[in-house]
């Protein structure tokens, strides 16, 4: 919690639990404002999540697969959501396994990012890996993807274009753009 | 719709309709996989959303506010949400003059991206402007927030620092340094 001070914060006055489910629970809560209103919040309790820019030389490694959220396919850069029982590392490496086939010698964390604090606690741990080898694929029984391999530069180029839409995607190739830009890579 | 065809698309068998509120709506679906098993999506219908990088010179523009979803305060780019009656731009328009007190003679559009697909549809659309003048501040009464302008290479740092959690700031600050980086702004 900020130090700012109490002055700000919307005291709970009252809490809803909506729905509790696998991936997120949803809550509704009336808050009283600092003039003294009342107001409500829809909140989604989201598990933690990962997201993995993998390079391989001038390549990175994406996933394209249907999405029911917005009914359509997109393509994302690795990632999955953290277990119980998981440190993100953890999910991060064995994500990288199971939807692209590679392990990792030397992961960098890179940042964390809430995705839409307006709403959802659900929280981004990044990283980075551009020291990889190949593995055994073996997919989560659910999942359909299709392993998208494409010049790092190209990626950039599609976010300009509107063929990347995927908030984790900018982030994570823009982020290691910058890198790269900086020496760092 | 992609024109990868209909074979790894996910058939919705049964739709429940959990929850309808302000700002979002919940359900949940029972999808049929590619491989004829079943599974469950819980699923966030969420307004369309608009985002702002306001730059006056080298500064940029930021909001501080307390977040009841992650009960704690953030800095965030100015942002809202797209009433029905609006085009995004006139609600990046708006959200300017509401949440900082300044209009745009030019307000450049970047790119939508969507929050978090595997759970929600909620997009945002970024645009850009450093060409602003100073209007009358008419806050919405329901949000309290404090108005940050700093360095635009401070923001840059306070990525790598921790101190931007914001997946939205993050993009479009980066995107903006990549625009710069490119001498397009």
């Amino acid at each position: 919690m900020d130090q700012r001070g109490d002055q700000s914060i919307e005291k709970t006055v009252k809490s809803e639990m909506i729905y509790e489910g696998r991936i997120l629970n949803l809550r509704v809560e009336t808050v009283e404002l600092p003039n003294q209103k009342y107001s409500k919040r829809e909140i989604v309790d989201h598990s933690k999540a990962v997201a993995l820019v993998v390079l391989d030389k001038e390549e990175i490694f994406l996933v394209r697969q249907y999405r029911k959220a917005i009914d359509d396919f997109i393509l994302e850069i690795p990632a999955g959501l953290v277990e119980s029982n998981e440190q993100p590392r953890e999910t991060a490496l064995r994500e990288m396994q199971e939807e692209i086939g590679y392990g990792s010698n030397h992961l960098e964390y890179l940042f964390d990012a809430y995705s839409s604090p307006g709403f959802t606690n659900e929280k981004t741990s990044f990283f980075f890996t551009n020291d990889i080898y190949e593995g055994k694929k073996e997919g989560d029984d659910d999942e359909f993807l299709e392993i998208v391999k494409m010049p790092f530069e190209r990626v950039i180029e599609m976010i300009d274009t509107g063929e990347i839409t995927d908030s984790k995607t900018i982030m994570g190739v823009l982020y290691v753009k910058k890198m790269m830009d900086n020496g760092q890579i």
